[in-house]
């Protein structure tokens, strides 16, 4: 964090015309916003929205309420413009980028064998850096992947310890036997790579997925080039919390979005003392939790660069 | 509000590329504008905020941290566009009108006299009922006013009992002996005034104050026509809850925008069994909440309309 920008951003927040500390979170996010992109004026004129989408062996293991080649059809909607996250970025002038990882070859069944080889990982990981090219100032990271919640699971597990029981939810809505065998699929995933847990790329190289290793890229590619960072819900924190793991400070540039209904996903923003900005009730993924707190971020910057102080506006001060 | 409008939104919401229920409140939010909008697709294309403004003689208890001059300063400071609401209004593309009411006149000083006498009062609700002028589809309503949330708490007190300590808080930043004479000034105007509180309009004309009455009116002309509302925090839902009080389901066509962090403005909530959707540790006023909640309706609204159908997709549905 460039501290310089901090001081610089809480000089101006003094002079600025309102009450000291009254909008709060606002004035957090613009604190932030400086420290990250390492300049005294925060600003957001090209935010992204990333969104990963990847395929999961486990799949297979019926731990999802709808069928695989809706991972596909989804990246073609998101291309189409026909999805959630689509209308999120028109109500706030997000741009979007989607990536496809090699859909038709789903990961290794995690109940059986790692989800990818040591160099697939990291050409995953490699790729995922992409998603700060262009010129970027905001980067919210969003996902698409049928089974990956159950992958979200197996790397909190693997991570912070505890059983399936404790990591899975209802997902896109699976029922209760559903609700089982997620919760089996991670056990038997937690068992098969017992031993290989004590370093968290092999947790995420064995319980992960493609769009969880890119995001753990992209998020390690935005802190190289000082753009600060929108998390979404369970399936991105998760991601991010292999790198929380390998080193705390790691995601003190991300800003957690939202919380996400998906139950486990106070849980794991808990184990790593992490505060999310909204709390909606929603868990659909695909950025949209992410996207509507960039919105947020946007209107902070706003709020932080566009303000009169007292003496331009000539308001008297408190006292 | 309008079922055959709710229910094709429900019939809709189940047809959209997404798992039931997962955007949570936005969905409800769309539910919310199609109720009270009256129409079957809802949409926000004419979002305004409205700011009144108005001065009291109780400030001159010393009950603010600012001096009563800088109502009037704030209300330039809107014109000339350097306040925070500005900025925000920019980030959402949302309408700014601003209502100052006779700021030369201070309201009676409430501790020993009415606030209005009863043609002020009415007067100034009709006023505030223009504010649904010009065919806006979204009114987001704040305030400004120095010793304003000495007011809001005499009629939070007024309306659902309790003393001056129960319903003052900080403000704009009193210190101890500030907060010790707001809780003074509302015991008094609560003394001098009892045997007349049990009708909620005399409590807004003899504990409120112009602003409060002309945001009563906006609420209400908003809901004769049409025109689904987002409130502000404590001064704007003390306003409100003298509706409330007078009939239950009055602010069934409003949304309470965040929750303020003025201590008591949690409470009053609950007196109500209402749930703001943001909680961002903001207490400006200014209809900031307001105006930050207005954003995520337009979201929602836009989610709702421009969502593809699994059909028009071609996207697999559940199971």
């Amino acid at each position: 964090p460039d501290a310089a920008a901090v001081a610089a951003v809480a000089a101006r927040d003094a002079e600025l015309t309102k009450p000291p500390g009254s909008l709060g979170r606002l004035e957090e996010i613009a604190a932030w916003l400086a420290a990250w992109q390492g300049r005294p004026r925060p600003a957001v004129t090209r935010p992204l929205v990333a969104i990963f989408a990847g395929n999961h062996g486990v799949a297979a293991r019926g731990v999802s309420a709808f069928p695989v080649a809706v991972t596909r059809q989804m990246v073609e909607n998101f291309a189409a413009g026909g999805a959630a996250i689509n209308q999120i970025c028109i109500a706030y002038d997000l741009g979007l980028k989607v990536f496809d990882l090699a859909l038709d070859h789903p990961t290794g069944d995690i109940t059986i064998e790692p989800a990818l080889d040591e160099a697939g990982c990291a050409a995953t990981i490699a790729f995922g850096m992409e998603a700060t090219a262009g010129g970027i100032d905001l980067l919210a990271l969003g996902e698409m992947g049928i089974g990956n919640t159950t992958v979200a699971a197996a790397v909190a597990a693997g991570l912070f310890g505890g059983t399936g029981a404790d990591w899975v939810g209802p997902g896109t809505g699976v029922d209760a036997e559903g609700l089982a065998r997620k919760a089996a699929a991670v056990d038997a995933a937690l068992a098969r790579h017992a031993g290989h847990l004590g370093d968290p790329l092999e947790v995420l190289r064995r319980l992960g997925g493609r769009e969880l290793a890119a995001i753990a890229g992209a998020i390690l590619a935005a802190r190289m080039s000082r753009i600060p960072v929108v998390l979404d819900g369970y399936v991105v924190t998760a991601a991010a919390a292999v790198l929380f793991k390998a080193e705390p400070t790691a995601l003190d540039h991300c800003l957690f979005g939202h919380l996400s209904a998906e139950p486990a996903h106070a849980k794991l923003l808990a184990a790593m003392g992490k505060r999310p900005l909204l709390d909606l009730g929603m868990r659909l993924g695909e950025g949209t939790g992410a996207a509507l707190a960039a919105g947020l971020v946007k209107a902070a910057a706003q709020v932080h660069s566009g303000m009169a102080t007292f003496a331009q506006a000539g308001v008297a001060t408190k006292g």
